[in-house]
């Protein structure tokens, strides 16, 4: 048994402002939220990291994820939005249980992202691309 | 037929350092990395937001990622790493069609993120969730 927050949440034993629930996923409104709306969408299944997930359990997170934005965008107005997940302290994961954000851009409220993106070197690439495809 | 760079390189049109490919998805690395091993997973539906997307698509992504981020993980040596979705200008959106990033973690490459958390409003909060519940 996990003793995180978003187990205890899906125990029931903490409570959430639940916007959806089905056998895989449940979702609920983050409490520290970046914007108005920001929402978390997590798996029942125990996991730390995305990685770690089964099939099954991305799978039904993958199905419901555009219905939940969908519903999150049309009671928050937003259109514009961000999903972010993270895995490991070093990428700013904070609650070791696999979660989704949902977070609407309003105004200035919202995700801040930082940007510096490299130039591929192509030759690298094609080996590394190899080495990745290899083992997916 | 939607004429975005990943629409190209989905119809072949445009060549891609590719690690994965299936009836429904399509995985490769990202031009312009924020870390080695920067990746890209992308729809062969042409969505322009996650909330577009049909079920289908949205599950088949959701299933194939836990294995492509173990996979990039793999090959980089990784162990942090944030997965992005941004959806709308306003959101960061660059290539109008539906693409999660995977993005490693590697010393001060990666993402960056700025985290304005505000508290939430208990009671406000019961209502939003019940309209976002509504209509998921």
């Amino acid at each position: 048994m996990s003793d995180t927050v978003f187990a205890k949440i899906i125990r029931g034993e903490i409570p959430c402002h639940r916007v959806y629930e089905d056998e895989h996923v449940l979702s609920f409104l983050d409490v520290g939220p970046l914007s108005t709306g920001h929402t978390l969408v997590i798996p029942k299944e125990p996991a730390v990291t995305l990685g770690e997930l089964s099939d099954e359990a991305a799978a039904a997170i993958g199905r419901v994820l555009p219905r939940i934005c969908r519903a999150v965008m049309k009671a928050t107005g937003a259109t514009a939005y961000n999903i972010l997940q993270n895995n490991g302290k070093d990428a700013h994961q904070e609650v070791m249980h696999v979660h989704f954000h949902i977070i609407p851009k309003l105004g200035s409220g919202g995700l801040g992202i930082g940007w510096k993106a490299g130039e591929i070197d192509h030759a690298e690439a094609a080996k590394l691309a190899e080495q990745i495809a290899s083992s997916v």
